[in-house]
């Protein structure tokens, strides 16, 4: 029989810290999910929620971090400040060490990246690694990635997206060849910024094993659900994501607005709700995908899920979740060997020629 | 007296050509607009249209085009078959030649655009166009700029962007001093990709005049109306546009659906609607900013105004109507003098220094 898988998580985490992570934990064992747990944070306040979930208490060992990285430290000094003694760090470094398959901190973004980066390393021919996304679309979920840990991209970056990002469908939305495409201004072959087009042409002449290329996507193509990845680089990546969700926020906005305003519409409304109900959720999604669905790192040497900060005890069970997942069907095994089929042909000298041939 | 304003209409453009166009210079002039019009296109088809408006009528001259651009020609196939000859072009070059204040085509964007810069010029001091959009947000419009005339911009450009959009502001939003904001991923200084962090440099230290410049802005920062203006890339300006406009497509859809789908929703929405009436409204604003405003090319000698290719009367009087003002304010002389300030100090080899500094 296999053995559990066990989950590094830091408690400190989020806006709201062991209250909320601590929940989080023992809600997705409630939901089933057989794993352990390595609770890192301060050993006090993490033993006093700890205490309320006992059956989570019994599949938990606490580990007493001495520092919190905060969620506005810059990375650099959170690095410089939490590093082997934070809460993050020690859940990092206990997948480095085996102790863990997967590390899930609800914390600040920009220092767990570098901690990761750090800890763990980049993946063998993975020149940088990526912050992925679930997109709530029309017809499920795709994972949109680059959405921000990175800031520009050449083509082959672009590529390696492309692969980071068809091992992650395959195990996430369970397909065994997900379609793939490339965020640009327009579907055609001659629009749009030159490493994309070079890219597109990378990925149709040495398709990488295990995706179907589907050419260029735009903006309204996410939301449609054309493809089951959308590759984009990092800055515009974030902050198209951000702007769906400020979209999604806005017609909250608008519809809270009208409720508050008129009698009648409140009653409208409370008829509609049970059957607008799943509509409804389905928006919440868009609006917030972060706070339903843990973000992953890909590209890292081991599994690292970013919750929202902003997420409550459902959200930080989801990327715990989403966490288990990715470490039962070891994700970044999966990305070195695609990565080794796909760049199978550059050595050391050569690996660097290609990179600038890309590039131009 | 002041002359009325004359506009030169591509009558040809759109997806459905002079039967909406037509239609659409008929209700600009019943919304109270005191405009003429110089209408290009096929004589016939102008003037069968052109029979059920007589106060049109009265108010335009028809010149006959002997070609239309198509909707999926490459701009350099329009330009080379649709140059002199085309609806599109000659509306255009009436503008050029002091024959009327403004061109408005629903037409082919590109083709548009390449005949806009041919025919007209770009301003002195500055390098490239921008395609402008307004933008629904909580607090009312703001202006987005550039949403996809050129891919890729050095931090002068951004700044360029920056002047133009605080002109158009001053004339559609009737704002004295309007607030810009450059797109990012963060609201950090020390955030995002080089070229926004050089020109956020540039702002502060060089503020443009007629502007109050606040720094960066996030993808959710659009739809809240933090600014005025939003300045971005015209690369991931297109995506961020359309990525808004799939979002709030997609929420549309979720609705339809629970409609379809339940009677009980049915009832409680046909309670609600005249009261979320207005919200409904403003999402649809959000859905399709193209549909309801023209988009605004800046940068160039002249007023061109893009209509929504899928456009109806209610988008191209709208547009027709956006050119009536940016042509009563003088858009272009506007932007030739906020240029001229800001770009006070650079001579000719003095400039070029001064861009690849900016480009650093």
């Amino acid at each position: 029989m296999p053995q559990p898988i066990r989950i590094a998580l830091d408690a400190m985490g989020g806006d709201f810290g062991p209250e909320v992570t601590i929940a989080g934990a023992a809600l997705a064992l409630e939901h089933g999910l057989d794993a352990d747990f390595l609770l890192y944070g301060d050993e006090t306040a993490v033993r006093a929620q700890l205490a309320k979930f006992p059956q989570l208490g019994a599949r938990s060992r606490v580990i007493h971090a001495a520092f919190a990285v905060r969620m506005d430290d810059k990375p650099s000094v959170a690095l410089r400040q939490g590093r082997r003694v934070s809460s993050m760090w020690m859940a990092v470094e206990a997948v480095k060490k085996g102790e863990a398959q997967a590390a899930v901190s609800a914390g600040n973004t920009g220092a767990l990246m570098a901690m990761a980066k750090v800890c763990l390393k980049t993946i063998a021919r993975i020149d940088r690694p990526a912050l992925a996304c679930q997109w709530q679309t029309l017809r499920g979920r795709s994972i949109v990635l680059d959405v921000g840990a990175t800031i520009g991209a050449d083509a082959r970056h672009l590529v390696d997206l492309a692969i980071m990002g068809a091992a992650m469908a395959r195990i996430t939305l369970g397909v065994e060849t997900p379609t793939v495409g490339l965020l640009n201004v327009g579907e055609e072959e001659i629009k749009g910024a030159e490493e994309v087009k070079t890219a597109s042409k990378l990925l149709r002449d040495n398709p990488p094993p295990g995706m179907d290329y589907r050419g260029f996507v735009e903006g309204n193509g996410i939301g449609k659900g054309l493809v089951d990845v959308v590759v984009v680089e990092g800055f515009t990546g974030n902050i198209t994501l951000k702007t769906a969700e400020g979209t999604a926020s806005q017609v909250f906005a608008y519809l809270k607005d009208a409720l508050k305003r008129h009698f009648w519409a409140r009653v409208g409304f409370a008829l509609a709700y049970p059957f607008a109900r799943a509509a409804i959720q389905e928006l919440r999604a868009v609006a917030d995908p972060r706070r339903n669905a843990g973000a992953v790192f890909l590209g890292v040497e081991g599994v690292v899920i970013k919750s929202h900060g902003g997420a409550d005890a459902f959200g930080v069970a989801r990327a715990i979740e989403i966490g288990y997942e990715m470490a039962r069907d070891n994700l970044p095994a999966r990305i070195r060997e695609a990565a080794a089929i796909a760049h199978a042909d550059e050595g050391g000298a050569l690996a660097e020629e290609s990179k600038s041939d890309a590039a131009e």
